[in-house]
């Protein structure tokens, strides 16, 4: 596990994001691009929704680009679905070559870390990373039927309904750079509760990031925001609280997308969204704005996974966490 | 999509199988490196017998190679369980980063064509390709539970129980290598039968072989073998007919690993093998080994995957479908 350094620096070309109703009535609700306050898509199932906000993400960062189909080298792309279905069939009409990837809320990291290797690599012109996931969808799929109207826990976090499209690419000029990546290890310290996934997820964080600081020599202070994907409260305090027992304080600068997307007084969502959307549709929107206008220069982006399943956690199994790292910079023109 | 030459070749240096019985009494069936008869890896679950199966067969590759697990850049594993928790839970002790796919039976060739390009431009120094299905776990995910004793159709495929570990990487001597890549697009004809799979994959199969022999001006005859992961007898049917369609004639060299792995007449596995496993142990045991041994000096390998799940056919979703093809060569020493 080391740390890769693009020296070509990526750009970040374009992004488009597309998110649900309370997404887009949240703290930073009016910067998401596409919104149906329906949560429906048009579509009559919630995975074929989740599907339609696939294809609507890729759809408009093609559109925004101004590239052909044919220009974009690779897709890499992943949900939270069984089998994946919903990056497979929102993105089956589209002629690029496509990669599948799982690797569950983490999946926003996942494929722009390989895209960036790609594009640095010059093995692709330029790569696609997309990544979504549905509230209505994973409720039923991993925990309860929304009918069912369960009672949440204090711990429980939201499924971001959230579709994120990234272009990567060489593209001159000011754009956000991806100039290193860390992809992550699988971590399991053997939480088992499925309405505690920041707590499952945290130590795969710890992990990661602790191994990128005492690779680099960096320090939590050479950066304007340390960002991870879907941690929440619960699991945002223990990274906080670890990172610190390993020699790093990240108290004064640490960001949770999962805390940013949703008012926690006015809408209640318990512990934070998440979800692969999550990341996604924050990175997108609030931070690659915040980087154009050099609110902030230099982070690190982090999404986290929780790789279990319905039936693992039925067979008695723990919760197996990643925490795949980008470090993102506005380079000097 | 376009053919990406790996101008490094890189090396499949090292290769373990891991089966059950059924693999280990087909025609290829001592070959294997590591057979467990009761199909139960002596775990309580079918689940987590495929997880340990994966385990095994990176526990093997690692071991028979004499890396250390540092040594290994990264690992790209998939299985076809939800969430992918055969790769997460099977390899979540070894601690190497790790990128999780999801591309159904495709899974074998997308991870080899995903660490043949981290390897070839130096972005790791080798790379691990890590793929598995298990019957049992399998035909209860997407069918019937075992003990149903349902009826099987004739188009029918018998998900292998098998998994295997490949190690990519440059070193020097005579080994298999990996001289180009084609990533394949999604396609989806409006198959919905999933007693089909084989006619479901065809077309992405057809798609992605014409593309390559379009591209590089090569023809069938200059190829040992081209080899398919799980088209089985309905699919491979379809590709030869609809190659010939195209303008190429595959008849004499074509062959399916779904087709080699069991014994029609003795076995009798209706339409033949399926699964990522099944491609994945038929070129970790049988290929490499008619490779070094010249027996073959150059072929195409193509995976292939349908990308449906139980829920989308449900939902009457048609299977999309999807191709990833390598270049296997062994070059002059």
């Amino acid at each position: 596990m080391s740390i890769i350094e693009l020296k070509s620096a990526p750009a970040i070309e374009y992004a488009y994001s597309v998110v649900g109703k309370r997404e887009s009535e949240g703290p930073i609700g009016k910067k998401f691009d596409f919104v149906d306050k329906s949560d429906k898509f048009k579509m009559d199932t919630w995975e074929k929704a989740e599907s339609e906000m696939q294809r609507i993400a890729f759809d408009g960062v093609l559109t925004r680009s101004g590239y052909n189909i044919s220009d974009i080298g690779a897709i890499f792309a992943g949900d939270l679905l069984n089998q994946c279905t919903g990056s497979a069939y929102g993105l089956a009409g589209f002629d690029a070559p496509y990669f599948g990837l799982y690797g569950a809320c983490s999946t926003c990291a996942e494929s722009l870390i390989l895209s960036s290797l790609m594009v640095d690599s010059d093995k692709l012109p330029r790569a696609a990373a997309v990544c979504s996931s549905h509230n209505c969808s994973a409720e039923r799929q991993f925990r309860f039927p929304l009918e069912y109207g369960g009672q949440r826990t204090p711990t429980a976090q939201w499924t971001v309904t959230g579709a994120a499209a990234f272009i990567v690419g060489k593209k001159s000029g000011f754009h956000p750079r991806i100039t290193a990546v860390l992809p992550g290890t699988v971590v399991d310290k053997g939480i088992t509760d499925i309405s505690n996934m920041g707590a499952a997820m945290a130590p795969a964080a710890v992990n990661t990031l602790t191994q990128y600081f005492n690779e680099s020599g960096e320090e939590p202070e050479d950066f304007d925001a340390i960002i991870t994907g879907d941690l929440g409260y619960e699991g945002s305090k223990i990274l906080v609280d670890f990172m610190k027992n390993n020699g790093y304080d990240i108290s004064r600068n640490h960001y949770d997308c999962g805390l940013i997307i949703y008012d926690r007084e006015r809408q209640d969502m318990h512990a934070g969204g998440s979800g692969c959307g999550c990341s996604g549709i924050v990175l997108a929107s609030h931070y690659l704005e915040k980087l154009k206008n050099l609110d902030v220069k230099r982070i690190l982006f982090m999404a986290t996974g929780a790789m279990m399943s319905p039936s693992s956690l039925l067979q008695g199994l723990s919760i197996p966490g990643i925490g795949h790292l980008l470090k993102i910079e506005m380079l000097s023109k």
